[in-house]
């Protein structure tokens, strides 16, 4: 039986990631179905669930922090689509990328924003409003 | 003379680092003051500046970049001082901080909060109310 | 109350990093308790408490990774002292760092090594067998 | 001729990393073929063949390393292959990824996994017992 | 109208990186137009364009810094065929990379090798002189 | 006896990092006398005596390596010296990490600049020209 962390972590992840969330620990479920249950559990059921800051600038937080770091191109695109789902614009995403030139470097703006660009053209191909 | 980016720049640098900011370019004046003017040009002037992004969500993006990357420890310093004078409170700098252990794993978010206490202390020894 | 988790954790970590994790725990109680919760919880009561790799390759991982990184200093002291609590010898602390030299280049061993040589002399002063 | 070093690091890839190294010296041989002797001399001739530490434990520290770090795939994949050719199980390599997301991050260790699972495929694909 | 750095940015962009540099630029007029002008400004017109530091120098420091980073494949790439634009020797940028295995690791010299044999295909495919 | 490879290593340190190269040698021989003697011989004696990339331009590539990435503050200042005493000017060293505001970000070119103005200020102190 999944824990009430599990569950509260599972509507979290609905919430911001919706099917692309859904999609990675489906794929973690062959290798490492205990680390599918941490994922739900520890950053969505225990962090994104927390008071204290908005789900909108948590997610800017995220996307800041993936675009700087470069290293986590499959999960920034899951998290440029969750900053869509939770009310960021396109327009705010394009903006923290470009910021992330200050902190990290332009390469590091540069391959975030052609991330973002192929999750745009996969929201667009699907007609998602944002 | 100094460029129109200059200018803008400079009063961005004063409404978000205050006291802080300037002591970094003062700091640049001896080695590279070149350098120092693209500090208050770029980041400031051109960034910072743009319309898109308020600045309260840049800072949340500043402040978790530079806690993932932790590379920059003086500079997220100061913009934990920028956070919390453009509005944000200490508690939405301790989520960013927290919320960043799922993303860069604990250290980086451990030593973030460390800096952060720094500057909760700098702040409550000087008096300033956030 | 405290859940199960913080209980198994909490003792795990007490046998891995003893007195040095407390004081990173107790540090954390100003700014932010439930994070140091959170840190006994997942990293203690969740990971390392899980059967399927035995303690001490568990500490030359974190040592391993954390030698590589050179963002994390202060955790890389605690976790050289975790090793050497949980049976590793200074030896095969020394020669994982020096293989990170392989992997993360000579500063991030040298770094390494230097901090190894603290904990080493802090032992040697608290007269610690190993 | 090639040199003692050489020949100690030859025996010592072969051991570890079998028909993957190989390929790596391999693929070097057309731009650096300097530098694919200096693959073999100083990581596997002057590193890995030392004495202080069993292989298995070299393996467990590189994957972790790897892993955290996050940029380097094509070796993270070789030195999965490595592990499991000197005596580590599937869970163990699974287990030190697993740990990763405690200090590097839950998307370091994510990609750890779809790494490892691609390297389980192979040898699956290939029949090979581990 | 463009600015004065544009105009020279432009110009020092099409001396160093040619057509390479222009698709970057091309690639961002979708998602981010203002990007594009911040790259040719800053980088190229405030930075490249600077006496102090001969362009060949300046090629080696960014091949050499994009090697040991790892996270940027497409600019160092970009900046390969920069360097040999400038007057490198394919011989002195494989130098490079393989001092990077000293200070950033053998997986980054690795993949930087690895990047620059892709661009010296593509010029040997384009019968560039270099 | 040490090898050829070690005493032609030791020549290169001296005439690169002169004293300082020795400290960290000196440093090394309490907890690592082996990776004293790897230092000396992998770096010095393999590296950067090789042909083919004159000295100033190898120490032009490592101190924007070690500026952009930000982990390895004491060899970078180990580099800046060595970078002046093999024929760099201040200005050119200067000019290397101004330049890595591109690449890694400003907070990377500005910790890079201060401690580049410390090891000017302690060659003043000890009269070194340059």
């Amino acid at each position: 039986m999944k824990s009430e962390r599990y569950k509260v972590g599972w509507q979290k992840l609905a919430e911001i990631d919706g099917e692309q969330g859904e999609k990675v620990i489906e794929a973690l479920k062959n290798i490492a179905p205990d680390f599918a249950d941490m994922v739900i559990e520890f950053p969505f059921g225990d962090v994104y669930s927390r008071p204290g800051l908005d789900l909108k600038s948590r997610e800017v937080a995220t996307v800041a922090a993936l675009t700087a770091m470069g290293t986590a191109r499959p999960q920034l695109k899951v998290h440029v689509h969750g900053a869509l789902n939770v009310g960021c614009t396109r327009q705010e995403v394009i903006e923290v990328m470009i910021q992330m030139a200050v902190y990290a470097g332009f390469p590091a703006a540069l391959n975030g924003l052609f991330a973002a660009q192929e999750v745009f053209d996969e929201r667009d191909a699907e007609n998602t409003s944002e």
